[in-house]
């Protein structure tokens, strides 16, 4: 049964505030046996007041053995069957950039590229180009016309920006054309489904165009196509929950992801005290906030250990400015786990801790991966932490009678 | 979703060896409350070495408080649902004496019995003779010819032969003729849906043929058959998780229920310690390795509480041949709980190893039922074990961007 059918139909309103706080890739592993992960490193002490008033256990984002990407990571958190509904890169990130995608619309990441005369693959990212130097080629890209099709070109940041095409027949399912090595053509657009063959003929088409128009560029004198994607059909967290929601990120992906699922994108904050303050101007505007700290996963990924102890540290001193505004239900947790002993998302449970007057607390005194393990929320799937948090919230009424 | 369109999907190459040692019916009970159970009872240095540095937990065989035959604990650690994939017996025993099934066979576990001159069975099993003297009686049943359907007779051991038809339009669904009683005649078959009509037509005429042909015999004058079973359908480990797999067993079902899922069988091991020669020998011509240990299921289907201690001890003592091979990934664990105290296959879940240099170790430093409880894998369903093997001998992707 999908748990959207039931959060409809038991949702009640209520005046308590949600707060979801994910230190992104927050788990980790130590890096001998008998050694401390990072969080378990970190000096915490907000968290260990935490976990002494509310309840851990480990966050399974998808499957056992399952290592998410961002999108799957956060649409289980956010109480969407990551299995069933499924994100385009493309799609996530034309969101991200603010870009109000429709349903039909198909979404594409490109990277500017250098190609040497006999039209292979010099620079996979045209040297990097600075966002200044690439916005203006970008939207030089403007200019491209298909029939029966309206187009977009929306600069990101260097090298990279995104194509959205609009029009009627346009499926998702077409292959990159980044051949993911140097000294070779870039590849042709290909569909992969019969869906999607009218898509590939217009990538083909636009990429056409596009190779005059950059002919003369120094660096940027063609573009490679990835991630093509159809924007997701997502129901909406008032709708299936209930909740006025608002997200406060820095990073566009995790804005993206928030928007589709229909969260208010807050704020422009760039650090997490900004973010913070956001939450405290829009406090009474909403029911639930989605909080994104990005900053312990690209310390994994770097495979920095110390780095990470130290961001996890600098989430926990402004943990305080967070509780004063004494949410009901708070949540801090992860879209996966990031160890640095890998440097790469992981498929290991994320240590994850609810606290509300009306959770039951586990024995803990502190909050990391090897406590999780005993903890009360035992080891569950992600997807069903938004119903912990709307029944803590008193926000879901019994089911049956 | 199936897992294994995940596993398709995301599988990757690596030249890491992954090693599924299944000791059957690991899991037991204390025989008193407040006792040991058979594993923690044993003098286990190998195996609490490996708890040092690896992770526990539960194995939950299909669903809680099912108890499994052979059959499904075995599909759920080969990561095929057990509730989907279903494997009559008769499939598995024809399997198991190397007989090649092929779609649309169905396969009959026999046994000669002997009849009084009413017909009643006065033994089930024919005086349990040997398999000398069974063997040209049961091929004496391949005169047996019904139009329209290719028969095959296989003796086994003692009493035992495998009966396989090969035609169209036989379902496998056939109920046995068995009474399980002495006293009283053998039972018809009797199709238990309308695809298996056929099936028990062709069996009805194969008993009155085979009753003419064994009128004369002095133990064997008759025979039942059990377990009617279709070939079921089983994707192969190589193109669901991409790994060449080997089994090593020394018993014919295990031997079949492995090479059902694509993996050859290797060697002619009768022992634990050839099993593990047999391991070496093949150790770079194979990704993954199943092997299967017979002794600590029998010894708790005889009630042997300390026989099944002792083979639990001979396991461990084999231990260090194995990880001297040093496998990426180790699992040890079984296909279900025999406990001693019941003299039979339960429910209880299953104490279950996994070490890796990736995996999150827990804090345990001995392995058994009471730590694996609080151990870092939790409580998980056997069909995901596959998943986490994978993942740890960095075999497979991440799931979406």
């Amino acid at each position: 049964m999908d748990m959207h059918a039931l959060t409809r139909e038991l949702q009640q309103k209520n005046i308590t505030k949600i707060v979801m706080l994910v230190a992104d890739g927050l788990g980790g592993l130590p890096l001998s046996p008998g050694g401390k992960t990072e969080l378990e490193t970190a000096q915490t002490p907000n968290l260990d007041a935490l976990a002494v008033r509310g309840v851990q256990g480990l966050s399974i984002p998808v499957k056992p053995g399952i290592a998410p990407g961002s999108g799957p990571g956060h649409l289980g958190l956010f109480g969407y069957d990551p299995l069933q509904y499924q994100i385009g890169r493309g799609a996530l990130e034309a969101t991200g950039i603010g870009f109000q995608l429709q349903t039909g619309d198909v979404a594409i990441r490109c990277n500017f590229c250098t190609l040497d005369e006999a039209g292979n693959i010099v620079d996979r990212r045209a040297g990097r180009i600075s966002s200044e130097e690439s916005a203006p080629i970008a939207c030089s890209l403007r200019q491209i016309t298909i029939p029966g099709v309206e187009i977009f070109v929306e600069p990101v940041k260097e090298h990279r920006f995104v194509v959205v095409f609009r029009g009627q027949g346009l499926g998702g399912n077409v292959k990159d054309t980044d051949p993911q090595a140097t000294g070779v053509p870039p590849l042709q657009p290909i569909a992969a489904d019969s869906a999607s063959l009218r898509t590939a003929q217009v990538a083909k088409e636009f990429l056409t165009q596009a190779g005059k128009i950059l002919h003369d560029q120094k660096n940027a004198n063609f573009h490679t196509m990835r991630g093509f994607a159809a924007r997701p059909n997502l129901p909406s967290y008032q709708e299936v929950y209930g909740l006025k929601a608002a997200a406060i990120a820095v990073y566009p992906m995790y804005k993206g992801l928030a928007s589709l699922v229909g969260m208010d994108i807050v704020g422009n904050a760039t650090t997490l005290d900004e973010q913070l303050q956001v939450l405290k101007q829009k406090w009474n505007d909403y029911d639930f906030f989605f909080i994104h700290f990005k900053y312990t996963d690209s310390t994994g990924e770097d495979g920095n250990f110390l780095e990470k102890v130290r961001r996890i540290e600098e989430l926990d001193a402004c943990l305080p400015q967070l509780t004063s505004l004494k949410p009901d239900v708070l949540i801090v947790t992860g879209d996966h786990s990031t160890p640095s002993y890998l440097k790469s998302h992981s498929w290991h449970p994320v240590p994850t801790l609810l606290v509300s007057d009306c959770c039951r607390p586990d024995p803990h005194q502190t909050f990391g991966e090897t406590t999780a393990i005993t903890g009360g929320l035992g080891q569950f799937e992600a997807q069903y932490l938004m119903l912990l948090a709307l029944s803590n919230a008193g926000r879901m009424g019994k089911y049956g009678a």
